[in-house]
């Protein structure tokens, strides 16, 4: 099975970006995380990029704030799909990330998700590899329907809050 | 191979929806193309995305604009990678499709591209695709290498415009 | 006398959403409340939009965050009004969920309220509720009797806060 | 049957406001138009508003642009559901009139609807109306069956235009 | 001299507010302040507005939150001047206040301030009396003077600042 | 009776600078109209500012777009109240000038209008004036009776357009 | 003299960087114009930044639109000042490409001008280059004086404007 | 080697602006800080701009928070280099700074670093002091080279991170 890389811009993007890791452990895919900025070691992330595939990757997942750029630039050197997950700083609450992630010019694509999404971009690369993984497909399905079941019991439990009111 | 499943909220959205169809049409990639409305058509769509992997799909690419459910629906209903374009309608500059579009909550992501931005959207399904398609993937190379000889040739046409000035 | 039907997103939007309760129970209006999500429990909520009207419902209020497609999906799957709240969260601070609610296409309106304003959408639905039963209209009178005689009371009350500054 | 009154604050919103006259004349619903404002005819605004139940009237609809008023200052003297639509201006794309016609305190709802979303109030106000109609209701059915069918046939037809492509 | 009235929509309103009350203070002026709501009270707004001139009131300040309409209905019935102070509530962070105050139409202006800029709104209105009052020039003419006299010894302050780092 | 002076940031802006100086007109108010810029002749702005009092003006209006500092130029050096014209430029929808012109900081305030909202400027300036000058009082009621009647007059108007469509 | 290099990154660009390229000719200053893209000839432009300093540059000035990176994957390579001129595309209004041009991380810095503000990045780099090489200072000034002439010949033909209106 | 002027327009605005003042001594460079406001001193902020040059400054770094007016009326006065931090103030996070500073008018460019960008000012301002002095340069490829084993380092530690999760 490809592995997916999870690249963030800076280590402060941890908290965000540790939801991801968690979420593709739970799947059982193997990832490796690194933190690799677009403009403080613009050489490491190119490198990493241009050799993702060939080092058995199938999905990049980059997270960055402010003016994000890292998914952009890892897209640039890669034809694997790059998810990008745009972290929220202390200004602008988000927009600035999300707009630099998904405004992407023709020919480079990134899919990206909601700011500090990572969970679902975790998903998403799951989603990505479940396409000729079978057993993927079928945790996936399973977390549906846990998501599922998971709703009806909250639907029930409200019940009570609402009694309590 | 699987094939790319291009839903459109409303035919109002063929201009831009049609650079996907032809961008996919390049890469020799199998598609429908459908109009299904997630608010208008809602059964229609919840069928079609329920059962779009059985029908050979791999990835399904929904365009709506405004308040642009059309994505988060089929992605409800299907493991396969979503992939959402946001579409400029005449009010709002397309802010509301995105955000409609990209912040959906953990479970369900959908992968956004830039507004309007539907030739991304089919590049994107392409290089999912090619993970599982090596011929895809050269194809993919050589679109990169195009583009880069593409930008070349420009920045030499560039001296003769700048003379001019 | 028709109930109102209150569908929250996530049972996080419960501290929102429980002003709507309680303005409720203020008018004596029945009322049921659920936990159903536009993409985690799609089939559950589409079920309870489609045979609400039959079920004895005149109003159904939606609350949700982020992408906030719930009303939407509510309203497309039936005639009664739909009304929609859409609820701040931790990114973007609600302008997200205010265009995904408001911005809805011909077709399928979803009377929208303020960003959390939970105990709006309810005497809303009192309002449409009351123009088939006089003694609701009574109370909605009287509701606006008491705002007056409140806002005059704090008026005199200012009178003193401000000789103390 | 009760009526439904559709006020605009300047003629020059008349080109959206037509499209809620022509909706609510296909479902029969009588209906009276009048231009008056917040602020140039604020006595005649709210006079209509105090008697408009009285007067035969369920709805009121209210289109207003720029620090779009209209709508809340009719809210403010009726215990009828107002419905506001917020017009696009030449500034700002109509985020002006929709946070000031959406962002209403506790105790005065207006049921907003999309910039310029004039058709969606006419439906809106015929769901409320329906709650006691029943002729309505079944209208209100056939109009979604009808955008059904209306969708369907543009997914055939799609598939011409995707084969001239 | 004439009177300034400061008209808060809610008493939620009065930390902000009170920055004027103490403003106007200062330069000795007299002023009222009131709790009336565009919504909430319309009637006494309206009443309040209509017979501030003969009332002896020469500016009229008025602050709101959300869909700020109280300047918007002050200055529909008066041909004094009036201030908006749009203030900041707990979603959008003051752009639907800002916007609901600024964007008036052709006929009634609003004079507004900042986000939360309750002294300035004060400081304009006693430059309006100034004009036919000297000695309030003289007080402005002093507080600009007090002013520049502040910058200059916080300037010679930083220096230790700067040098403590 | 005092003057008051228009400033306008660029040539470019008096086609919406024309409408204050037509509407200062039909009041029968003397004015001086002239381009000075913050930036590019601020010691013709400062200058101006410095001695618009003693040279007989009462009001100041300052209409620029983009990064619109003029308005708060001129605010910082005369105790006259300052009106500020944000007006729309090719980018941005107006937004960059409402803003640089409505946020100042405590002491400086600048009374701003609507973007674009030139006729509004002067009907504020008016009112400014018509405290100590009964006559100009008289107009401004006048203009207001004008206003009602014309939109009754187009009230009835409106009839005979709803009855064509 | 120290050259400056003009990047764009995509010759759709030209029409607005023409303008610092014209305003540097006014200059007399040497220059370089390119299409590079971030994306597309991500080794062009790290090649061409990364040996800028030694091959005579003594600025970079980078115009790019949507999710704008040219400016910071240039600015990564070099330790010379780089400009970034934010362009305008088909939506969002140029708001894209300015937040991914400014909201630079720490250690990168962009010298952001204005939305298509191309003839400011022009005077921008020649006010650095200036810095030493006084004949360029001096032209630096007679712009300055040229300008503020320039406004002072407005202000008087406004008055004929004014005359005729 | 010519200093740094680092003006603030308040001394609130000193945590972000100390940030600056820091980086400047790593580097070794001379600067003067003073607070100065465009509207409060504005003969100071003239009278210190107008000198700069001959008083041995290379570049002035302007920081203001709301209607940002002190960069660009530093740059009106003055041929050097202006650098504009703006700063994030508790309304609007920030938006109205960014805007006030960076959307100058064609002539008087200001080069804008991020909300609250203050180290980057500082960076900035050492890499247009470097283009003449060597010494400078080589520091700044330092800095680089320190980010960069900065960043490689995080990475190694985070495998560790990861591996606790």
């Amino acid at each position: 099975m490809k592995k997916v890389a999870i690249i963030m811009g800076s280590d402060s993007d941890f908290p965000v970006v540790s939801k991801a890791v968690k979420k593709l452990r739970e799947f059982g895919v193997k990832y490796e995380v690194h933190v690799m900025s677009a403009h403080r070691t613009p050489d490491a992330a190119i490198a990493f990029s241009q050799n993702a595939k060939k080092n058995g990757f199938g999905v990049i997942i980059a997270a960055a704030g402010m003016a994000a750029h890292l998914a952009g630039v890892l897209a640039a050197k890669t034809t694997l799909p790059v998810i990008g997950i745009p972290c929220k700083s202390s200004q602008l609450d988000g927009m600035d990330a999300l707009l630099a992630t998904v405004m992407m010019p023709t020919g480079i694509p990134v899919a990206t998700v909601a700011v500090d999404g990572a969970a679902n971009a975790a998903i998403l690369a799951v989603e990505i590899l479940a396409l000729s993984d079978d057993s993927l497909a079928q945790k996936l399905e399973q977390m549906k329907a846990d998501m599922e079941k998971g709703v009806a019991a909250k639907d029930q439990a409200m019940q009570a809050k609402v009694a309590e009111l």
